[in-house]
């Protein structure tokens, strides 16, 4: 479970424009994420979107994904009848919302009952599906922090237990003393084309779906900017160096396999060299022209769900789908196919 | 002391491009990083980089700073002098490089006797003055790994002890069991700038050199990307919500506090509203011309050590200095005075 405090400190605001909100939203978000006492008076007049064993509780429209809320009411009462626990040592703080008004309540009430238009599914399916950028971030803060704060319980450096504050945002350690944060971990995610812009190397992960291909990618090093991190993952994992890296100007946070941010990178390499794919991380690395990736995105696009993907062995390796619209990946590809610039 | 083994196997490589190199030297990196056996046997051939207590060994060329680099037997002997040990526990993997040849060794042998030509200088200092981007990445990356390797030491998850690589790149928890690896923390630093983009908003952080203004920058937090970590960083640090946030496409390693990698932005503010500054973390925050900035840059890039500090308290809320142009943030600021493009 997470919290999302009902923001009865936003309203009397002295200024009435969205723009000086977004300031007060974020000054509170910062004064709860410290403050313990204040966090925890918010805590029942709070709204809660639900996550147990890495599944969140989804609303489907469509082939679309949604998270709805709740009140604490309502959460206490049907997450108590199925045996659940539900107090502040399990929750963090995602956002700060204005207060419930009625519509809302009728809208959660209408909802919550026993979880009759909303399901829970894999953390993976609910980031490749939801369709608001803010809600697939909200959602990557959430899996970030509640798994920190369920790892994270000692001081790395003594081994004394950590004192982690109710907004998951922190912990400290009494001892050393030290406050430790839930840190970020930056990827570049990287589109390689040939010179002429007419070709994408494209690799399929060990363990990914079956004929999904996708950018390579690999976490920054520490030293190492973003393009000298891009160069490196090309090197190890394709075998191919690569005579130019740009920044694509698109940052995603995502969950897995913990905090990641990932930063989109262009990069070209020479298509008439040998690719050496990396056996350990890779089961496929090709080139392959604007038209195959077109297609590919095309199906992805008509089949978001990937009900599609080949049970035929003979059919795993071509490429048929690349990552679902939730994706970073999925923007990069889809960009370079309708050869958009940079945004 | 760090580690910069003598490369024996990049010698006899397949291909003589220097590109092909580059994916050989990343792959031996990659290897050594893993194998602490491997890494062990180049231990005596290798080149070495000397820092005691946060101060990095450099020589001074004119106003610029290098890094000298040293062979084992001149190090063995020379810090064995002044009681120092040096071995594998306290020296961390940096870059694979060519095997000495004898230039090199006349060179190091002619640098090392008592350090005559060379000094030992606080790292702030360093990685503000040294010339060459890679240096300064290597000694980013030699802080972040030497001071990771001495304060992660026990699981965050159990406390068990932790088994570091002998390269400093990873620990293994036996107990968990989980390899863990030192991260960098993503940091958007921004520059903001008026909506004719004649004006900057420049800060002077607490405890930062009198007189010297510098650019907004914070931590990305899980769940957010960052064009969001950059409109908060804003309306935390001085009340202003922004209309436009854009990469400006330059990223770079530091290692101040802990393992950082600065990302630059650029936003645009409104400068009819108030600024309000967040009196814990900034001293000041004001609107500066570019005719203003340009002076600023000019005399920085004339004392880049920073000789003309002024003493006087009157003197030190005024605009006299930026960061030298070993930090990022020089580089945005001058960029922004020449009204150049994003790289």
């Amino acid at each position: 479970m997470f919290l999302r405090p009902s923001s009865l400190l936003l309203h009397p605001l002295r200024t009435t424009s969205n723009d000086m909100r977004y300031v007060e939203r974020m000054r509170l978000l910062e004064y709860w994420g410290i403050k313990d006492t204040a966090l925890t008076s918010e805590f029942r007049r709070s709204q809660f979107l639900v996550m147990i064993d890495r599944k969140p509780l989804v609303r489907r429209k469509g082939s679309s994904i949604q998270l709805p809320s709740h009140s604490y009411p309502e959460l206490q009462k049907s997450l108590g009848e199925y045996g659940f626990l539900f107090d502040t040592s399990n929750t963090c703080l995602l956002d700060a919302i204005d207060g419930p008004n009625n519509e809302v309540k009728d809208d959660v009430l209408r909802e919550l009952g026993r979880c009759l238009d909303a399901q829970f599914v894999d953390i993976r399916t609910a980031m490749l599906g939801i369709s608001s950028e803010r809600e697939r971030n909200i959602l990557a803060k959430f899996q970030s922090l509640s798994k920190w704060s369920r790892t994270y319980l000692r001081c790395p450096k003594c081994g004394a237990p950590l004192k982690m504050r109710v907004s998951k945002t922190g912990a400290t350690c009494h001892t050393c003393p030290q406050v430790y944060y839930p840190t970020c971990s930056p990827v570049a995610i990287t589109l390689v084309s040939d010179p002429t812009d007419s070709h994408a190397l494209l690799v399929r992960h060990k363990g990914s779906p079956p004929a999904m291909y996708t950018a390579l990618a690999g976490f920054a090093q520490p030293g190492e900017s973003l393009d000298e991190c891009c160069r490196r993952e090309v090197a190890e994992e394709v075998g191919l160096p690569v005579s130019k890296v740009m920044s694509l100007n698109r940052t995603q946070p995502w969950p897995m396999p913990n905090s990641s941010l990932m930063c989109a990178y262009y990069a070209v390499a020479d298509m008439s060299l040998k690719i050496d794919a990396c056996p350990t991380e890779l089961e496929s690395a090709r080139w392959f022209s604007r038209e195959e990736v077109a297609a590919a995105l095309l199906r992805t696009l008509s089949d978001p769900l990937l009900k599609g993907i080949p049970r035929d062995v003979n059919e795993r390796q071509k490429l048929l789908y690349i990552p679902p619209h939730g994706a970073i990946a999925h923007q990069m590809i889809k960009a370079w196919v309708e050869q958009q610039p940079p945004a």
